[in-house]
């Protein structure tokens, strides 16, 4: 008897990996080769995390790790609910559940909000782990393609009107934008959410790079309480504290049928990491000074990538308005390639840059294909050296 | 027009709560009307979690709480496989992945080796929470009835293989047990890894209790080297170092396919949580010593807990092999009405206990319906009190 092979499960197999994470290879290949690689394709942040808050962290006084709330710690959610003062949204700490990143707010509303095979309409590019997640929770994305030539701006309501179904469920933006860093006005969301109450939908909206708009202000989709039982918001202490590691987000919502279905997922795994959540309410004490000169500093930075890559032939760019992300278009129809070539061929002074391909923000396939995501999480010096890396590439490769 | 509700999935409504929360507004209202309520309904450890790990935490030296690698630090993953020599057991660290607690292991398990309505066997009564999981990924339990009679021994082989489907995909057990107590022993587990190998399925084990076994030694499933593609271990700090709210747990495999799986998953969520990581290090340099004190204190417990049983009239039970578990028969035919009664009517010196009904743990219906669970994780001076408040409202509750 010839024995199968015990295997996997399809849906594994089927599961795709982030486009970031395919380039890791060449990126070590490269370090091992003696190269120094600028990191301008991954969202972690160089900024510190507030000190205060690993202060707070230095000061823990507990003898037990104990479980705590499913839904996080009471005195957490409070700071949460009085921080959303900042943005004129007025939350009970009930409407905000403590979870395990922004990741495992994102599942628990596909959970909560969707059954199997129910669609969800994104603009795309978009974050592309937003793709596992409706794969892991069976829901199908239905992507509404923006582009770079329009800073990559929300489509009008009718197209979004014009792809819903019987199944769509729900419509889901990030905003600001991952990895466009478009931000959209009170006006757009305003439109939407007539879209999704006309429809009877929700709007979830990931806003976790909501304190990084550099021209205009930001409006939380939480501000519109007349449509409070549409709306969900993810949201998490990753970007804007520099705290990715702690594994703290936020599902907020003020939908009852949702909060007491998010409840029982969060039962589920029987509560958010406490530690974390320690940090997490010493950052909300000290938010206000800290996120203005993290916001500060990004805005640098930005002026700093947005010149220099007006300053290279060939590159299309555009001002991203929000958010430490950048979407280019290089002279090339693979950039891929020209990602994977930055890694293994290419060197300047034992120097080279790593940038995340485009395509893979793309739900549709064969789109995007020359595009490159920049993340603007390195500090001045670092990015105007990656810039003339980059330049120096371009021309390079143009003759290859 | 009228509006239909905008309403949670339907995954979500049928999602089931843990039988051990559905008493809580019962016990708050107790302590709200002045009653010490003792709670032998929880599994949260009251031994202190080791003061070296505490103490690691507070000498944290990141200015950055970064996105760590997505299966763990290195080192962590490698004092877990040091620590595994201890059951003669000799993984390599990239068999390890570090979850946020054994929670996202079981999910990330079930998600990996089954697809949608795919089948698990499981013997019951057993840890409520999976049916959660499985509901959550799709799968299907089919439960395999056990007896308190029989100290809820393993089924013979044959009784698995009975309800062998071409849908079956694994056979899940919880060694030691939660709710019972039990332990399997090496000869057993040889024998379900014969049915496995055989039918081509997975060996799933919840390992999480594995350090408190108290008569006979434990043998993890990891030992059988020839069967390595057919076994996945569950494993946690949350116990064994008292450590619940750091949310550390651990996906333990050496088939390749599943590893490259359960990456993939892990890549999705981005990381495990930082500070918890730190902690478990330490808990892990420090296991021995800690680990044998902790087990003394539970082994006393358990003897005062299967002596004080004993002398209950109408109460039958048994000895627990192992964990800090036990379920217990009471003379009564629904033992849910005899708990809520015990947190609503009861007390004495203004004092009452909290147990978890016995059905909660069964999949089948009308099953359990007359036990409880009880676990011993309060002193011995406590417990000893709780034993004599079980008699004096066993007593009582007869004559209602």
């Amino acid at each position: 008897m010839i024995k199968t092979r015990l295997r996997e499960s399809q849906r594994g197999i089927q599961l795709t990996q982030s486009p970031i994470r395919s380039l890791i290879p060449y990126a070590r290949r490269a370090k091992e080769n003696g190269k120094h690689v600028y990191h301008l394709n991954i969202g972690q942040p160089d900024i510190p995390t507030p000190p205060e808050a690993i202060e707070r962290i230095r000061r823990i006084e507990n003898n037990i790790i104990k479980y705590g709330p499913s839904e996080g710690l009471p005195s957490l959610r409070e700071k949460v609910a009085y921080y959303y003062n900042r943005f004129s949204v007025h939350l009970h700490p009930d409407d905000i559940f403590v979870t395990t990143g922004a990741s495992e707010a994102i599942l628990f509303t596909l959970f909560s909000c969707c059954d199997e095979h129910d669609e969800i309409i994104i603009p795309e590019p978009f974050y592309a782990n937003y793709i596992g997640f409706a794969h892991t929770s069976s829901v199908n994305i239905v992507p509404i393609s923006t582009s770079l030539e329009s800073k990559f701006a929300l489509p009008e309501p009718d197209a979004f009107e014009a792809l819903i179904t019987p199944r769509t469920k729900a419509i889901f933006l990030c905003n600001p934008g991952n990895p466009t860093g478009q931000l959209y006005s009170r006006e757009q969301l305003r439109e939407l959410l007539g879209v999704v109450e006309k429809h009877n939908l929700f709007l979830i909206v990931d806003e976790v790079y909501r304190e990084f708009c550099y021209d205009d202000e930001f409006t939380s989709v939480l501000t519109f309480t007349g449509a409070s039982d549409h709306v969900v918001v993810i949201d998490s202490i990753s970007k804007v504290f520099s705290s990715c590691g702690a594994r703290v987000g936020f599902l907020i919502t003020r939908n009852r049928d949702i909060q007491r279905t998010v409840n029982k997922y969060a039962q589920l795994r029987l509560c958010p990491p406490h530690l974390g959540q320690v940090m997490a309410e010493a950052c909300y004490d000290f938010a206000t000074d800290y996120i203005e000169k993290a916001k500060e500093e990004y805005r640098l930075r930005r002026e700093v990538l947005y010149n220099g890559l007006q300053a290279i032939p060939g590159i299309k760019s555009y001002r991203p308005a929000a958010a430490f992300y950048n979407m280019i278009s290089l002279p090339f129809s693979d950039s891929t390639e020209f990602c994977k070539w930055l890694l293994a061929d290419f060197s300047h002074n034992e120097e080279t840059i790593m940038l995340a391909p485009g395509d893979g923000f793309y739900y549709h396939v064969n789109m995007g294909q020359s595009q490159a995501r920049i993340a603007y999480v390195i500090n001045e010096e670092k990015l105007t050296r990656s810039l003339e890396l980059l330049q120096i590439a371009v021309e390079m490769y143009k003759d290859i």
